[in-house]
């Protein structure tokens, strides 16, 4: 079997990384291997710097990015808290769905799809629910390509409310600061702008989360996701919870690599340039940019197709004659527009170029 | 960096086959391209043939086998229910653990560590608890080495009462015939005798299990493991749930082509022999064999070492100077026992050789 060669533009998975695709051909470790405990610790301090913390509690957790989600609620979350949650696009709408699973009450502070969320009005929300556990937002809004402002929300640390961020798809992509911004709990994927493939979720926590989850009075409704467990293991303790995988936790190791490497600085650098790059030739042939101007992700850009135009068609048209993938709107977006990610090794300026050139032919 | 290049040995992960290694180096595809739901919806098929069901609810879970596990009860589970669960090690007491944590009420049917539990007492327990919902018993207990016998269980069928089955070390390992002993849900892991890296829990369900999920009144704890959302993924609605592990699901299809070309009786055939002979090789040097004649899995071996060897020091020149893993004794049996896989590609005649030379330097 021969799979096609895709340039992988759509909203993820997005092109690894060559330093990650090389990791898969190094010998598969055991989860209890010396050798393999050192990968893993390195991983996990790779992942404080790419998410800018000193956060212990920094691991994989062994799921794609809705486990990460997953775990952050389940063991924040204790059955009856009620937690506020922006709501701007489905990341945000399965934020609300994760939590009532997890027993919560959900307060939710809305903006229009493809609009961003005032920060000032999640901080007004806690003023009128001073009693809310959480504040919950997603960063980049995958399905609408608007970035959320955290920064401003930095002041819940001088509450008792603790700050859970959605960083999927900015970590390594636009500047994202867990310390500095205050924020306690925080998770990400890797098959965005980490440039690895599906299949883990960095998570990281502050000291007070930590401290929320060690005096919890009802046990993680999860097991595989229960974060004492697991800190057991990733931690010194070495205590078996479940087998890691292994090969994973090497690629992401390699992909983390490739981003210290280069800079976390500079790869920001990298996905603002070709975001800019791509947007701008996007409205130059008609298309609308959804996100407004200054709340607009460089790494992924949703963007409504000229009228008359069959976006299914044509990005199937991508796909079959030039192994390029973009991904369709959601939501009210559907049919009518496109969601194209330039993340992680796919954000290269080569890449624009034959994106652009082949929808010139195309249209 | 450079990984050393291990003879896996232990309880999981085996060696990757080659196939699946050669599939890690496939272009990475994204979850929505129709050449990677192709190769999806063949995995399936393939777990089908693997799991000798025709269950049409059959895919990988986007996590380790311990996420398969939480899959099959929180799905299963409704707050309040009683399950009967089988205990003979640490994967029984796991089960007894998540099912508690999915609001069960557990009814506990323990043997002895190292011996097989007699299913007339499981039976008899579902006789004096008719309201329980499910049974559930580890096929291969990994951490002992013993195979719990499932077939006697499939008069559970006339009952009201779901099967539920741990196949993580069993499937592709020994015969296990999901139809053919009314197993109603059944999951496995891909890092033993799949011969696949960690990373996804395959799991099945039969028509009455598939019943019991929609007929559920409170929705299902986890949004990440719920089977109606990743069934509408997997199943030909595909509507977007979480991304999919794509890289690894290709490796998953690899492993599976492997099984099934070689004849999934052969593959069972290869790990009988192989296990014998290293069990009778063990015998020979003074090594006591746990599990009992009849219940002695081929794939996994504990063994006892002889009295006077000092294991965590033998186990570690092992892995030093001969590059071969293998795992400790888990409870009662840590510190004096050893277990030995021989699983998936690394049950193989040549790794026998390799250990026992090892070994026998050694000694």
């Amino acid at each position: 079997m021969t799979l096609p060669d895709r340039l992988l533009m759509g909203p993820g998975p997005s092109n690894p990384y060559p330093e990650v695709v090389a990791a898969f051909s190094q010998p598969l470790l055991g989860h209890l291997d010396p050798e393999f405990l050192r990968v893993l610790d390195e991983t996990c301090d790779r992942l404080r710097r790419v998410f800018s913390t000193t956060n212990p509690l920094t691991l994989p957790i062994s799921g794609t990015g809705s486990a990460g989600m997953e775990a952050c609620f389940v063991n924040l979350v204790e059955p009856g808290d009620t937690v506020i949650i922006g709501v701007n696009g489905v990341f945000g709408e399965r934020m609300c769905e994760v939590a009532r699973r997890s027993g919560a009450t959900v307060v939710r502070v809305e903006a229009e799809w493809g609009q961003r969320i005032d920060p000032q009005r999640l901080l007004d929300a806690r003023s009128q629910t001073p009693v809310a556990r959480l504040v919950a937002v997603v960063h980049a809004e995958t399905s609408t390509g608007v970035e959320n402002s955290i920064e401003p929300l930095r002041v819940l640390q001088d509450t008792d409310t603790l700050l859970l961020v959605d960083a999927v798809t900015s970590l390594a992509g636009i500047p994202l600061e867990v310390d500095g911004w205050g924020i306690d709990a925080c998770y990400s994927g890797t098959q965005k702008c980490l440039g690895v493939p599906p299949g883990l979720a960095p998570v990281t926590f502050s000291a007070r989360a930590v401290e929320r989850i060690s005096t919890r009075t009802a046990p993680v409704q999860s097991w595989y996701l229960d974060l004492g467990l697991i800190g057991d293991y990733v931690g010194s303790a070495r205590k078996y919870h479940h087998t890691a995988p292994t090969g994973m936790i090497v690629a992401l190791h390699a992909g983390l690599g490739a981003v210290l490497d280069e800079g976390v600085d500079t790869v920001w650098s990298r996905h603002r340039s070709v975001g800019i790059t791509l947007q701008s030739a996007l409205v130059d042939r008609g298309f609308a940019l959804i996100a407004p101007d200054g709340a607009r992700l460089p790494q992924l850009t949703s963007v409504q197709l000229p009228v008359g135009l069959d976006e299914g068609a044509l990005r199937r048209r991508l796909l079959d004659e030039y192994s390029i993938e973009v991904g369709g709107g959601l939501g009210a977006f559907a049919g009518v527009a496109w969601r194209i990610g330039l993340m992680g090794h796919t954000a290269r300026a080569r890449n624009v170029a034959s994106f652009l050139g082949a929808l010139d032919n195309l249209l």
